[in-house]
């Protein structure tokens, strides 16, 4: 976290003022649309005419969300922001504002919140957003973020849940799973570091599935791509939660079934590697691992041409009537239900996963 | 809470779709504005052309916001609503949508989570805002509400903080310290009810300073009598957290001093007594208390006529140079500085109380 030799500020000392202005020090506002940002009992935001507001909340909580040990602070704010831009994306939205909920016990020093703001300004940085508010608390234990993002979209681009039909083609961006193994694989060093603190782990080889857990992206990259091909989704969400219940997400929604099948789901090869080190078969930890914030979506037949060949895309099934339900069509070809694959054994980190 | 006979649902057996279910069951769409409520990755706002959006977040943590001990959880859902809808008021703008984002332990039954949200959902009825959304998370210990509130206005309309000059005059609406007074009251009952549950406290006769604290209300009733009187205020606050900590957030955006008179703060009687029973002076109450979400507001010399005889309002002292800082006239005539009111004595319950 610091140097231990430096010294690190109390939190009652700076005081709450002191504080937000530290924190609050330097932000610039890159939005016109953004009126007045931090400073007043409300931001105002002077929306551009005709476009339509999103607006997207998620939490983040220590013990249940990120683990201290593990979680650099830098990075746990820059996840935080991350992971709701996430929502404004998979609704077809540019992310524009971003208010901070922040939470923090006093073991928490005045520098380690500022970490977390950095982290928080960087990602705002990099995906143009202005962070034009919040509040901060102290908190009895432990540490939590809320934050709420706020989006911008034409109406007719806006890309709901709701808007698949049967024969519509699933596809998903990127790779499943990374993070899910990258989660596993810092779970794993901490009980080896808390046995010995001594042993120094080398996960050098091991980057890709680290970064994806601990410092996520936003997939805006695949909105422009769908963009410039001109092919608008049906229905789209964010992989927040793993494939098969965002999947499940998007039938409910769109009242019909899917098929997804597991020999086209993206798998990296390092994610693949490590899940069968764990003892794990890769496609569940795509299913079911959850934190990839990919893309999950539908399109047209009509638009298959246009997807094919579109890097970073994979289609994966397609949207059956509702009554079929959700199945996986297995690598040895059997149609078995979506929720059979070991849902509930892997979700007891996390009793409400963010949607 | 609950009555003991009944069965409590465990969170765990409902699920998190069943919970979310549950509790977004019968909401009703008020404006047309919204979109798009519960159910997407993000709301959708379609802001009425040439309105700006006001967007404010107050976090309500159980421990140092609230005590479950005296706190009826349906009161905490509503008191959570009223003290991110009186933000918007303090701008002059008009409370439109509500995202809720809740952690909470598993120590809670489905029930309790549904009586929070009960409240909340009676002061989106009485003050006419949509729920559009959220996020509910499992917490490692406690409860913790985060409320984001989404407001519309005329930008004209609009009332910062910083519109104050020199010789307006500073006002306030209803009365203040009650919420204060009824706080220490719960807190002297709870540490009787500590020593010997058996016994009853008789609180009948304080019932207001009770509800003050346990049921606030948001002052859209003042912007309305200003409104029709056509009065802007130059500027306003929503106190929060005492009035000597909002009128100095006043002048520090403003970049003036402000002169309060001790004898003109408006205190009820029922607070002036109780305030006496505790030994505590019934204005430093007020300065410093609290929880009031009354307002806060300037207004031109010219508009006292206008407001003078206004039900509710009292002129309480104006504004100043800068360079007068800011200054407490005292019931003896003294001019002290504002902060010198046992400022962070009674703080202690909240390091970083809400703006």
């Amino acid at each position: 976290m610091s140097d231990s030799t430096e010294k690190l500020t109390d939190l009652s000392a700076l005081g709450e003022f002191g504080l937000i202005d530290e924190l609050t020090k330097g932000i610039v506002i890159l939005h016109a649309s953004t009126k007045m940002g931090v400073g007043d009992d409300a931001a105002v935001i002077q929306p551009e005419t005709g476009k339509v507001m999103l607006v997207s909340k998620d939490l983040l909580i220590e013990g249940i969300h990120f683990d201290m040990v593990y979680m650099p602070l830098k990075h746990l704010g820059y996840k935080a922001a991350v992971v709701n831009i996430s929502d404004i994306v998979a609704m077809n939205g540019a992310p524009k504002q971003l208010l901070v909920g922040l939470g923090v016990s006093s073991k928490y020093s005045a520098e380690a919140i500022k970490e977390i703001y950095d982290g928080i300004k960087k990602a705002c940085e990099v995906y143009r957003v202005d962070l034009i508010g919040g509040d901060t608390t102290s908190s009895p234990a432990g540490l939590f973020l809320s934050l709420t993002i706020i989006g911008e979209a034409d109406p007719e681009k806006v890309v709901y849940r709701k808007g698949a039909s049967p024969n519509d083609l699933l596809c998903v961006s990127g790779d499943l799973g990374a993070a899910y193994m990258g989660l596993l694989l810092l779970e794993r060093e901490k009980t080896v570091f808390l046995a010995d603190p001594n042993m120094q782990p080398d996960l050098s080889d091991k980057e890709y599935l680290l970064e994806r857990q601990l410092k996520p992206e936003a997939r805006i990259n695949v909105l422009k791509l769908l963009e410039e091909a001109g092919v608008k989704p049906s229905s789209m969400i964010d992989i927040s939660d793993g494939l098969a219940s965002e999947a499940m997400h998007l039938c409910k929604a769109s009242g019909t079934g899917c098929a997804i099948y597991e020999d086209k789901i993206p798998i990296d090869q390092l994610t693949f590697d490590t899940a069968k080190e764990f003892n794990i078969v890769p496609s569940v930890a795509a299913l079911n691992g959850g934190d990839d914030y990919e893309l999950l979506f539908t399109i047209r037949q009509t638009d298959f041409e246009k997807v094919k060949l579109m890097e970073g895309i994979s289609i994966i099934g397609y949207m059956t009537d509702d009554s079929e339900g959700e199945r996986l069509i297995t690598n040895d070809n059997q149609s078995i239900p979506l929720r059979a694959q070991g849902w509930d054994a892997l979700k007891s980190r996390d009793l409400f996963p963010d949607k």
